[in-house]
C-alpha cells in the first residue's frame, strides 16, 4: 500500500545550484523560485548560510531571502552560529542542519568530525530561541565513495540525538548516488523498526540511474517525503554530464503515474526546468526535460 | 528473494539501430556485434529480415549474419514466410517473430489485424521445419501510445497460442516506455498465475526513466532475462533526444550492485557503448555511459 499523497521539497536554488560552476544572479534564482511556486512546490529550500568563501554561489543569501515574497515553506541551510546570525536577519521560520554519516566525508565537507558536528548543531538549535521549524540531513547514508563504510548503528545514534535536539524531520541522503533498491529495502526495514515513517524523508541522488527505483521502493515502505532538484540542477561533482539530485520533474511523473497526489503541475514544472536549465545552458539531464525538450518528430 | 543469475539479451545491433535515423555500415555493425561478446554477451539479436523496404537501416541481414563467427547465440526478426526464405540461407539455429498486444499498433506497424499477425506467425512457424529456436515478442504489453486499452486477458490468450506453437521465451514489450513499477507489480502477478517465469522475458524502454524499477520489480517476481540495448541505441521514435531500449551498461549496472551474476565485463561493455555512440555521434543517454564520458573532475 503506497502513500496516497507525497510532499516534494525542492532543493535545487540551493542544493542545485550550489554544485553548478557558475554563479547565478539573485534576479534569475528569484524568478526560479516564482516559476516553482507557480508550478505547485509548496516547500522550497531557498539557499545555504555557508560562509561564501566555500559556497560562492549562494553568497546573496541575505539578499534572496529578503525580496521572496511568495506563499511557500522556504529553508536555508545554518552551518554554525554565525549562519545562524545571518538566519535571524530574514523572515525564515525554518532552517537545516546537516551532517555526514561519514567520517571521511565529514571532515572533508566541513572540516571536523562527527562528533564535533553533532556539538555545533547542538549550539545552532540552543541558540535559535525555539524560533525555527529545524530540519536536519544526514548525507552519505546509503554508501560513501570515499571507502569508508558506513555503520547503520552510527546512523541511527544520529538520528535519535536529532529528534531529541527538537528536529522535527531528518532527510536521509544518497548523497553520490550509489544506493541500490535492495539495500534501500533492507535498510529502511531497519531504520522502521525504531522511527517512524512520518518523521523521515529521502533525498537521492540520480548518478546511476537508479533514483527512481529507491523512491519506489521507499514509498513502499511509507516514506512520504521526497527531496529533489528541478531539472536535476547541480550535476555530479564526480563526473561532467553525470545527474546530480534526482529531477523534480522525473519524481513528479512517478507519482502521477502511480496516482500519488502532490499538488505539482507537471507542465508548469516542464517550463520551469526548461526556464533554469536554458538560462544556465545546461544540458538536459532528466528523462521528463529531454522528452520536453526533444518534442513530437 | 531475487534470482541470482540473469541472462542479459543483447537487441541494440536490431532493436536499437532499426531506430537510428542513419544507416550504419555493416563493418561497423560486425566490430559492434564482436565487442559486444568480448564484453561477455552471449545472446545477441543481431538484425532482421522485415523488408529493406521498411527498415532499410537492417537491409544488410543476409551479408552481416554470413560474416559472423562468435560464440554467441544470435537471432534475428522474422516477420513472415519471405523472411524466413532469407534465413535459411544463413546458419541462423534462432529466429524471432512479433505481434502486438494492441489493435492500432498492430496495424500500423505490420499492416494487419492482430488474429492476421497471429496467422502469420503460425505459417512461418509451421514452415520452419524445426530448424529453429524460436523466441516471440509480444509489443505494447504494457501500454499503448494511441489510446487502444491494452487487455491482459488479449495478452494471455496470445500468449497460450505462442506457447501452443513451440515458441521457447514470450518477450513481453513495453515498447513506449509507459510502464510504471506497480503496474508491473500488478500485470506479472496476474500472469504468472498461468505461465511459468522462467518462459518469460522483460524488454523496457527507459523513456520515462522507470525502466531500471520495473526490472527492479520484475526481479522480485522472479524474471530472469531481459532484452537490453548497448549505448541505449535505439532512441524514442517519439522525442529526439529521449531514451529508448534501456541501456544494456546501466542494467549491468543494477545487477552488479544487486550481486546478480550476468557473466558480463562492465569495464569492456562501457569501451562498447562508447564506441558506438561516438562512432554514429549519438549523445550518450544512460547514466553509466554518462559518467564514463564525464570521467573525473
Amino acid at each position: 500500500m503506497l502513500p496516497a499523497e507525497v510532499v516534494i521539497k525542492e532543493v535545487g536554488p540551493r542544493d542545485g545550484l550550489q554544485n553548478e560552476t557558475q554563479k547565478v544572479p539573485t534576479e534569475i534564482k528569484l524568478k526560479l523560485i516564482e516559476m516553482l511556486e507557480a508550478s505547485g512546490l509548496s516547500y522550497i529550500e531557498a539557499t545555504s548560510f555557508v560562509h561564501p568563501k566555500w559556497i560562492p554561489q549562494l553568497s546573496d543569501a541575505d539578499e534572496l531571502l529578503k525580496q521572496l515574497s511568495g506563499s511557500a515553506q522556504y529553508s536555508a541551510l545554518v552551518p554554525n552560529i554565525k549562519g545562524l546570525e545571518r538566519a535571524a536577519q530574514t523572515n525564515l521560520n525554518e532552517i537545516a542542519v546537516f551532517i555526514s554519516a561519514s567520517e571521511v566525508h565529514n571532515q572533508k565537507n566541513l572540516n571536523k568530525s562527527v562528533q564535533q558536528a553533532m556539538a555545533d548543531i547542538k549550539h545552532v538549535i540552543e541558540n535559535s530561541c525555539d524560533r525555527y521549524n529545524i530540519r536536519a540531513y544526514i548525507s552519505m547514508v546509503l554508501g560513501s565513495p570515499f571507502g569508508d563504510k558506513i555503520e547503520l548503528e552510527q546512523v541511527k545514534q544520529l538520528m535519535t540525538e536529532l529528534y531529541a535536539l527538537g528536529v522535527y524531520e531528518i532527510s536521509l541522503g544518497d548523497t553520490t548516488g550509489m544506493a541500490d533498491p535492495s539495500q534501500v529495502d533492507e535498510v529502511l526495514t531497519e531504520l522502521l523498526t525504531d522511527f517512524d515513517a512520518s518523521k523521515i524523508a529521502l533525498h537521492f541522488h540520480d548518478t546511476n540511474g537508479l533514483a527512481l527505483a529507491n523512491i519506489y521502493v521507499s514509498l513502499q515502505h511509507g516514506i512520504s517525503v521526497f527531496d529533489t532538484s528541478v531539472g536535476g540542477l547541480g550535476g555530479c561533482p564526480y563526473a561532467e554530464g553525470a545527474s546530480g539530485n534526482v529531477a523534480t520533474e522525473d519524481v513528479v511523473y512517478l507519482m502521477d503515474q502511480l496516482n500519488i497526489t502532490t499538488g505539482i503541475d507537471s507542465g508548469q514544472l516542464l517550463k520551469t526546468a526548461d526556464f533554469i536549465t536554458t538560462t544556465l545552458n545546461i544540458t538536459p539531464v532528466s528523462s521528463q526535460l529531454r522528452k520536453y525538450k526533444g518534442g513530437s518528430r
